[in-house]
C-alpha cells in the first residue's frame, strides 16, 4: 500500500487487539459451534468422529501482492484455496482458523475488506462454515495462515492413492483461467521495471471479457467445492485439488497410487501447456472406476505404471510442470 | 542469523519443498491418523464427535529473536503454547498443523533443529500428538504458524465463562518465571544500542540457578498439560491458559464469568507485581466450586462483580496488566 493511503487513516497499530478483532468477527457470519471464538480454543461438532484438517499460508511478495490484490480478494482467496484441500478430501468444511500477521501500518479498512472476503468465500463456496478462531499479530510481512476443518458425514475419506489403471481421469472446474489470469498480470499491470501496477476498476475495463474473468479468478478462485463433494458420493477412487499445476498434481496422484496418468492433450483446451503447467485454479483432479457415473471433464485414464508418472498423448511430459514456493520465486515484490 | 551461519552450509532456497518437508517428517514420529501428511488435509480421530482446535503464530522480531532461540527452543515453544491452548479446554492434544515460512537464506540445519523441537514437545507435554500437516513457504520474515487440534474424550469443555462467585482462583504451574527470562534477555543478553547477544552454553553458564531456569522457561515454556486435564476431570468450573499475564488473563476469564476474580497478593510469590503482569508462563488459571478437590495453588477468590474485574487484596489492580502485541511492540528486532 502507499504512503498516501496509510497516513490517511487508522492503522492497526493504533487500535489493541480486542478492538481489532471485534471489528472482523462483526463481519462475519455467526459462529454455529459449540465453541466459537473468545475462548482459549474452539470446539467443533464432527458427528462421525473424524475431523479433516489443512493448512495453508499466503506471504505478501511470493504468494500475492497488494497492488494487484484487494483486501476482499486476499480474503477470498485465502478461504478458498483451503476450502478446496477439504473438500478434495471428500468432507463438508466446517470452520477456518485465520491467523493474521500484519505490519503495523496496515490500515484498518484492509482488515475489514479481508473480512468480507473471508464471509464472502464461506457464504458462496461452503455455506454454514464459519471462521471460529484466529489469531491476530505484528510483522514486518503481511501473512495469512488459514486453518481449515471439514466433516467427513459418514463418507470415506478420498485420497490421492486410489487411482487404479483403467479408471478415467477427469477434471472437476476450470483448467488455465488463474495461469492466465497471472500472464495478464504480469503483461499488463507491470512497469518496465517489472513492478506491479494497481489494478482498479478502471484498468480492468480495458481487459477483453476472457483476461477480465482469468484475472479475476487468479485473485480470487472459485474452487466447485459442491461438485467435489458430489465426486465423492459418485465413488472417485482418488481426487486432489489442483493448486501446483495439473501436471505436477497429477504426478504425486500417480506416485502415491502407483500408477501413470496418461493425459490426452485434446481435452486440454485451446491451449494445453497453459492447463498442464498453470496452477492456482483449485479445481478437483478426479479418478473414477470404469463402471461408476462420472462427474467432471474427462482429460485422460489410468494405465499401469510405466517409466513416467505422466504421459500427455503417450510421451513424456517435458513442458513445465508446476509451482514450487522455494525453486520459482524470482523475489518480485508489490 | 549471521552471514557467517548461512553462507556456510545449505539453505532451504536450494531444496525444493518436498525435500524440505522430508527432512523435517523424517525427524518427527510417525503419524497415527487415519490419514497422515501427505495428502490434501489430515484425517483425525475424534471418538465423542467434537474437535478442539487452536491457532498461534510466531513471527520474528515481535514474538522471538533468533540471536536468543534456537530453532530447537522455537520448535518447542510453537509447539507448547498451542498445546496448552487445547488442554485449557480440559481437551488432549492430538495433533499439530504446522505452517513455516522461512527466507530462503534459512540453513537447512534450522529446520532439522526446529523439527526436534517440535517432536520433544509433542513427547514431552502431549504424548500420541504428532505433526499430521502442514505448509511451507517463501517469506521475508521468518514466520512459525501452527494449529493444535485436540480431543475431549467425552469430558464437557471447560470455559471461561464458568466461574461463580464461591469458587476458589488457583494456578497450576509457574507464575513469572517467563517474565523473569524476559528481563534477563533484556538485561543481560542485549548490547548498548539494544540490540540482542547470543545466548549461548556458555553465557548461560554465568547465570544464576534461577535466572538460568527463567531463561530457558523463557525461551521453552513447559505447561503442565497433564495436570490441566486433570483439573478438569476434577470439575473445574472455567479454565485458562496463562499467556499474555495473569492480570490481563483473569480479567478475560472475569468478564466472560461476569464476576470479580479477586486475587490475594500473599498467595503471589516474591514478586506479585511480576506475577500479576508477566506472561508466556503458559500454566493454567482455574477455578473451582468449594466444594471440589482442587489442583494447583490458590491464589484468590471469585466474588460477585464489582466495579473491577480484578482486585488485588480487594483494591483495582493499577499495575501492568499484561501483553498486546498491537501496543507493546517496540519493534525490537534480532
Amino acid at each position: 500500500m502507499t504512503d498516501a493511503e496509510t497516513t490517511r487513516e487508522t492503522t492497526v497499530g493504533e487500535l489493541s487487539e480486542g478492538q481489532i478483532l471485534r471489528g472482523i468477527l462483526d463481519r462475519l457470519p455467526p459462529s454455529t459451534a459449540p465453541v466459537g471464538p473468545g475462548d482459549d480454543a474452539a470446539v467443533l461438532a464432527v458427528p462421525d468422529g473424524r475431523v479433516v484438517a489443512t493448512t495453508d499460508t499466503l506471504v505478501h511478495g511470493p504468494d500475492f501482492r497488494l497492488a494487484w490484490s484487494s483486501p476482499f480478494d486476499l480474503g477470498f482467496k485465502s478461504a478458498a484455496v483451503n476450502l478446496a484441500d477439504v473438500a478434495a478430501m471428500g468432507a463438508r468444511p466446517i470452520a477456518l482458523l485465520v491467523a493474521l500477521a500484519m505490519p503495523e501500518s496496515t490500515p484498518v479498512s484492509f482488515v475489514r475488506g479481508f473480512a468480507d472476503g473471508l464471509a464472502a468465500a464461506c457464504a458462496e463456496l461452503a455455506p454454514g462454515c464459519a471462521v471460529e478462531g484466529g489469531d491476530l499479530t505484528v510483522s514486518d510481512t503481511l501473512t495469512i495462515a488459514v486453518t481449515a476443518l471439514g466433516s467427513l458425514d459418514g463418507r470415506e475419506p478420498v485420497r490421492r492413492s486410489g487411482a487404479r489403471a483403467g479408471d478415467g481421469v477427469y477434471v472437476i472446474g476450470e483448467l488455465g483461467l488463474a495461469a492466465r489470469g497471472l500472464e495478464v498480470l504480469f503483461g499488463r499491470f507491470t512497469d518496465a521495471q517489472g513492478a506491479p501496477l494497481p489494478v482498479t476498476d478502471d484498468t480492468r475495463a480495458a481487459l477483453s471479457a476472457v483476461d477480465a474473468l482469468a484475472l479475476s479468478r487468479q485473485l480470487a478462485p472459485r474452487p466447485p467445492l459442491a461438485e467435489a463433494l458430489r465426486a465423492a458420493d459418485a465413488g472417485a477412487t482418488a481426487m486432489m485439488d489442483v493448486s501446483d499445476g495439473l501436471a505436477l498434481d497429477a504426478t504425486r496422484l500417480a506416485d502415491a497410487s502407483g500408477v501413470t496418468v496418461a493425459f490426452d492433450s485434446a481435452t486440454l483446451g485451446e491451449n494445453p501447456a497453459l492447463a498442464l503447467a498453470g496452477g492456482e485454479d483449485h479445481g478437483f483432479l478426479v479418478t473414477f472406476a470404469p463402471d461408476a457415473e462420472p462427474l467432471g471433464h474427462r482429460v485422460g485414464t489410468v494405465v499401469p505404471r510405466g517409466a513416467d508418472a505422466v504421459t500427455v498423448d503417450g510421451r513424456a511430459w517435458t513442458g513445465r510442470a508446476g509451482w514450487d514456493p522455494y525453486r520459482d520465486w524470482d523475489a518480485g515484490r508489490g
